[in-house]
């Protein structure tokens, strides 16, 4: 039995697939007879390249297309002369075996790729070169890797942790649930678990080494556990426990195209996060009633180079298109701190999270910022579009990003493109300082939207991804009720709206506290809207205010505001 | 002409002297004759030893013998046979020129004591070996480096940016400013200049390429100009500046022994921040009234290992002993962030100032808290001690820390150790977090003493060591101010005290608006206390109270809060 962190939702009961890395090390030897060892090795490449035409194969009838190219391109590394016959030399010249040669000659070919830190292209090859490196060795070494396309039946999959590439790989359909060493609540394993609405449970300890290939595994990620090879009775509540999550949701889904309402009448907007325009097809499934959050990010993220003016545009365009008249808050680029651009290079920082990121790059690199500005006016005209800067400290940062808008809002309508005459300019909350000058800030932005990751993260000096310090990620303490208190206040005193678009907006024990303060938008996973609407259901908006204020008057700690909670939901 | 930051009050005029490291860059070549070789490397080290001779001999003279012992170290490594007949070897076997060999051989030295992580006597060896190393190779380079002990008439000092290692050296007779390419207002070299009472300018550009050895240069550290070769006029002008300063401080001085009073009667206290016993003479010469902050980190800092109690317990004990009845706050262990301690490793952290420091080492790693506990309670006998805890977040870790100190009171009492009976325990207020919930530690803590530059930095999410961010460290910022505010309201309102122990304590634009919140105890630098003191002199509360209202209620920006001050101190 595991305990780790409920990051998504529902039970499965499947066999594990480990996703781990074999041990790929050995020693360098000298070699008698160079002929057998460029044998070895030029069996090792052939049977490299039969699993890569598999996976191929199999990634594209799975996953699509495009994400069976990045295999047609070690195919091609494989098959590239000048690096095979660089590694037959060094066996032949220096006399040694295959593994050694094999890395002596990739690594030199990494390092030179790498090395074209204005070529972003040659820098993504060094990583196939990586991953190429790797398939051969482990034939050489008569050792497996995982293949993560191949997977052909249910599994649950047990990582250390899951990066972005893992996932890029994975047969929805199959995998059924995740386990994972390391991670929390907003890790990318967890958000991206939510994302595909597979049960996870992350930061599990060592599920990697308890757990062995084939063994039988319950992921509960209801309640955080997971369970190894079940015995039959385990099986069969596990089983009546997934049937009940499977009934709760079909009852949830009934929701889908109802209003957000409370017992008591009061209605309240829930919206959905978003990375991509693909992702508003998930959001309206889910029956969200505005996007609350497109971080754009990720179309700097997702290219090669910076994004062109016309191809954000059609970004954006297309997701207030799909979004069909409904809100699309896009926040503009939140670049640096933990997200970086590979043709971006950023200054080598001792905290970033306290550095040069989201506004501050924007307000600096402003080439960068009125492009996206453009972008963003441009769509306006196609459906209903809302602007918020991310990281605002300061009144003056809010204002020079604003004039700065402004100007390419009059260059573009002087120009005679079309934009949206009405298009809400907002801010995210997500800096102590910001909260404080609520009441001023209120004045100039259209809306506050709360960024309650990292708005806990520089309230309580911790960062939200060192496990030495995740006990102060405590989101119902007090002091952070108070301050999500402050911008909802200082808002509403200025006829603006407050949303909140972090992890806590869909959190079941901040919801009714969110509800009493008055909270206008709760912006959040598309999976959690339905059980968020269901929840609001059943709360009665007096009371909840009643709730909140007793949590921001009278309790000291995160766990008396759960415990309060926990007594008005009974 | 040059612009930079006020680091340190004061106008000092004479030549440059240049602190700056030359380059010591080598081709490495084949030679033919090793002994001709062997020979330049024999003259080469035997310059350097009259070098260091010469040095240790004025180093003991002006700095005295503490500060001459390294450069006997130094001469102990220039005579080792060991090293020394390496580096001829290598000459001889690689037939490479002196500079390759000495830099091959010594490299090899560094890295391996280095390597003795856990043995800091070795480690601060490579440290040793590395000057050396430098001021050989300047010898066989026919370059020369600068010798700061060996000053001997009056110099402002160029430097691109002062070290610890570098001020150690200093003669502070002959050094009349400083000025550096780089820095802030909290820099090392701007809190040294402080503390040395020399004036300076820091973050000045580029004065290290702009003056030349020997330049006449003009410090004014009081508007933070630097004046190259200027005319006779400009130096007239200058030196009744300098003039009008040293009557203004000797007008000050004539406060030292008096009371801090306002021109309407109001008494405030104002303190000293020290970080050894050693400068308790200088916060008496100052005249102040308290030691506000003890930064106890420096007891670790300064050591090859954990202090043992009993040497903790004598540098407190002499402390409250040195201040003659006056409070001395000192603050728990605040290591971590950006101060290491080479015999206690930290984890790596990707943003340290919001990782595992100060409280948090503390709670977890209780034995060397207790440790410090102890030696607290015992030195508390001998004088008027507190005890202040660094980076409280929450009610549940001052709750904790506090049980923690009662257990330890307990046991001393318990065994017959005399401890004071009445001794205060407060918080630093320096994460907003803790602020927010100020009305609830007020209930447990006897003082809160907010500690600016951390509020700042969290406040703002804006590192303050990052020049990227450097515009975002605001301290009149109304959401800075209004924090500030809390901190002294719900404290007032339990009735505790509150101080500060940042640099803005004895800021002259901010010490208006902090008395009229009623901030109680004001701990700086000593040499601000003075004209600290002569400022409140000309306040009067009433008028003051009326200024930091319109502050914290009317400004929306750092600048209108500056102008404000401004038109009310005029």
């Amino acid at each position: 039995m595991l305990k780790g962190i409920a990051a998504s939702d529902g039970i499965a009961i499947a066999k594990a697939y480990m996703l781990v890395q074999p041990d790929l090390s050995f020693s360098q030897v000298s070699i008698e007879d160079p002929e057998s060892e460029i044998k070895r090795l030029d069996t090792a490449v052939a049977a490299a390249s039969e699993d890569l035409k598999l996976i191929k194969q199999k990634a594209a009838e799975n996953l699509g297309a495009e994400e069976a190219e990045v295999f047609e391109a070690h195919l091609t590394i494989l098959s590239d002369p000048e690096l095979m016959g660089n590694i037959g030399d060094k066996i032949k010249n220096d006399k040694v075996n295959a593994e050694a040669a094999l890395k002596d000659v990739t690594d030199m070919f990494i390092s030179m790729f790498e090395g074209m830190t204005d070529n972003a292209y040659m820098q993504e090859r060094a990583g196939d070169i990586r991953d190429v490196t790797k398939r051969v060795m482990s034939h050489l070494l008569g050792v497996s890797i995982p293949n993560p396309a191949l997977i052909d039946q249910e599994v649950v999959v047990i990582a250390h942790d899951l990066t972005p590439s893992d996932t890029a790989q994975l047969n929805r359909k199959f995998v059924k649930g995740f386990i994972t060493d390391v991670g929390g609540r907003t890790s990318h394993s967890a958000i991206m678990s939510r994302t595909l609405e597979i049960p996870a449970v992350v930061g599990a300890g060592n599920p990697t080494t308890a757990i062995t290939e084939g063994d039988m595994v319950i992921v509960d990620g209801i309640n955080g556990d997971g369970i190894i090879n079940p015995t039959a009775e385990e099986i069969s509540t596990y089983e009546a426990k997934a049937k009940a999550f499977s009934d709760q949701k079909a009852e949830w889904e009934e929701l889908k195209d109802a209003k957000t309402v409370t017992a008591d009448g009061v209605h309240f907007d829930l919206a959905a996060n978003i990375g991509t325009p693909k992702d508003v097809a998930g959001a309206l499934d889910n029956g969200a009633e505005a996007v609350g959050l497109f971080r754009s990010e990720f179309l700097y993220m997702d290219a090669s180079e910076l994004p062109s003016e016309d191809d954000q545009f059609e970004a954006y365009k297309a997701a207030v298109e799909g979004m069909n008249g409904k809100q699309v808050v896009v926040r503009t680029m939140d670049i640096g701190g933990d997200k970086e651009l590979p043709y971006l290079p950023l200054p080598e920082e001792m905290n970033p999270f306290l550095g040069y990121r989201a506004i501050r790059i924007s307000l600096d690199r402003q080439d960068i910022f009125r492009t996206q500005l453009r972008a963003l006016l441009r769509a306006s005209h196609y459906g209903q579009l809302a602007i918020m800067f991310p990281m605002i400290a300061t009144v003056d940062e809010f204002k020079a990003a604003k004039a700065i808008y402004v100007e390419e809002r009059t260059k573009l309508i002087d120009a005679g493109v079309p934009v949206a005459e009405k298009l809400e300019v907002g801010m995210m909350m997500e800096i102590p300082a910001a909260v404080m000058n609520g009441d001023h800030l209120a004045k100039y932005a259209d809306f506050f939207s709360i960024g309650t990751n990292d708005l806990i993260q520089y309230s309580m000096a911790a960062d939200r991804g060192n496990e030495q310090v995740s006990y102060l990620y405590q989101p119902y303490n007090p002091s952070i009720l108070r301050l999500i208190k402050m911008v909802i206040d200082t808002a509403h005193k200025e006829g603006k709206w407050a949303g909140m678009c972090g992890e806590m907006a869909g959190d079941q024990i901040a919801v009714p506290i969110l509800a009493g303060m008055g909270l206008d938008e709760f912006s959040m996973s598309a999976s959690s809207i339905l059980k968020t609407r269901s929840l609001m259901k059943k709360l009665d908006t007096t009371k909840m205010k009643e709730l909140a204020d007793k949590a921001v008057t009278d309790c000291e700690t995160n766990e008396e505001v759960i415990a309060l909670v926990e007594s008005y939901m009974k």
